[in-house]
């Protein structure tokens, strides 16, 4: 492989992403596995990453940086919280070295919030890795997923964000309430997601009770598998747009997150009038983790 | 055993209950077991059935009335649904008598509703219960469960009704949900109840934030566990009533449903201003089969 640089991990809670970068922050090789932090114990980091890194024969003082739940308490070695309203350029001051890796290896800091209480692993990397694509970037992006954020970004900083477990409410829904009944056969019905995002939207509190008709409207009336997945994306999806209004209202929201996700959420906020664009996930994680290099990595960070 | 009459069978999607009654509806003997209609295949209702009815001692020649998902497609034999609004007196005449049975088994219909899509199996039982024993009941049931069911009565007829799955997303954020880290030792705080309640009654577009706040709350500050289920049980409550309003402002609401269940949706409806008061779900079971009794089992009902 030609003059490996560093190694980019995003590690998560269920997946492990790792990338050989070179000097310009270009992919010279790249793998990933189902062993993300819920199915490691602490001790069992180290050989994972070697395990990959010898495959891709990675030499011993190749540093790596990692993102994501790995830093977490319950993870491989807890990277403590910067506190928002935090400046993005401190990411890789905040970085622990992990003690006894058999390699140079930094963890990165989530971010924390007070009031109201919120955190967040992982998304930093990203708004760190825009702000490195648009330097000059202020105002609103949104990184749908599992437990999507919502985060207003002033000054290089990440000044306020909020949650909503929208992604696993859906998978809730979908894969093991009474609901997946109706949706076994999967599908996407564009014309039945546009109709619950505007119900939702339009009379938000009706959600509750809109959910279980999902159920029914297959029970007593005809309701195929697509429409009933694509009226449960949408009535979740609207009922979150209007829990951050002041997230996006009158502003224009930079999504990041793989293309599956972003879709629905950039439709979503078009029918309500919000405006939206898409940046690559896997782009931003990777320009996050190229800054903090090239900021250098201190010896004892 | 003194004079069995009829037996009365509640067989829900998770379980199994029945009572020997005598003929003025006093119950004679009682078993339940966890074979509910998620484990049982068509073709072995009638063993389980009677295997809990010989251990019971009761006589071939004694009727079975059966409420719940045993009627279901996926059930024992399918109980076509009424169509609501609907005459509860009529729920004996809707009953399907079951062929091969190794004795005479009916079982009673649910209720479905068009528009909105909804449908009941189970709860129907219980309403004409509590027909059978407040004869001018008019007026609002609210059945708490799994699948919470508001119903309007009027003229001894299910109306209208509407559902929430709130059960089933307690279950789900509690138990499964990355909420469930923060509830792990279970517990329960009426302040932190009473207080989520009022926050979503204000509030209740903010609820899909606040739910993931539960989490961070003990990451980023000191949140017992007890603190965070009641919580949750709060934010769900409340973000419930204000998705059926129509269903209580203005109006007493007769809950039916294990006490467990009753006594936080009293609570919350008191903190918004509603007024309620509770019956037993057992005795409602119970007083439902027996008015189909009572009215006589015809012969190919």
């Amino acid at each position: 492989m030609a003059d490996p640089h560093f190694v980019a991990v995003d590690w998560g809670t269920t997946s492990f992403r790792l990338w050989v970068m070179d000097e310009d922050a270009n992919i010279l090789a790249t793998t990933s596995g189902p062993y993300g932090m819920s199915r490691l114990k602490p001790n069992e980091y180290d050989h994972a990453l070697e395990d990959s890194l010898r495959k891709l024969n990675v030499a011993r003082d190749i540093p790596v940086i990692i993102s994501g739940m790995a830093g977490a308490a319950q993870g491989w070695c807890e990277a403590p919280y910067l506190s928002a309203p935090t400046q993005l350029d401190d990411l890789g001051a905040g970085a622990v070295k992990v003690a006894g890796a058999s390699r140079d290896v930094r963890i990165l800091p989530g971010v924390k919030q007070s009031s109201p209480a919120n955190v967040m692993r992982g998304e930093e990397t990203q708004i760190a890795g825009l702000l490195r694509e648009q330097p000059d970037f202020d105002g609103i992006a949104c990184l749908p997923g599992t437990h999507t954020k919502w985060v207003r970004i002033n000054n290089r900083a990440i000044n306020a964000f909020e949650t909503c477990m929208t992604g696993e409410q859906f998978a809730f829904f979908s894969a093991t309430s009474v609901l997946s009944h109706s949706m076994a056969d999967g599908g996407w019905d564009e014309n039945a997601f546009e109709t619950a995002v505007r119900l939702a939207i339009n009379d938000p509190l009706s959600v509750p009770r809109r959910l279980f008709a999902i159920r029914a409207e297959m029970l007593v009336a005809q309701q195929s598998s697509a429409q009933a997945r694509a009226t449960l994306s949408g009535l979740l999806i609207g009922q979150e747009l209007m829990s951050v209004p002041h997230y996006w209202q009158g502003q224009h929201v930079t999504l990041i997150g793989a293309a599956a996700l972003c879709d629905p959420y950039f439709k979503a906020l078009g029918l309500a009038g919000g405006a939206a664009s898409i940046v690559d996930v896997t782009a931003m994680t990777l320009a996050g983790i190229a800054a903090v290099h090239q900021q250098g990595l201190h010896a004892n960070a």
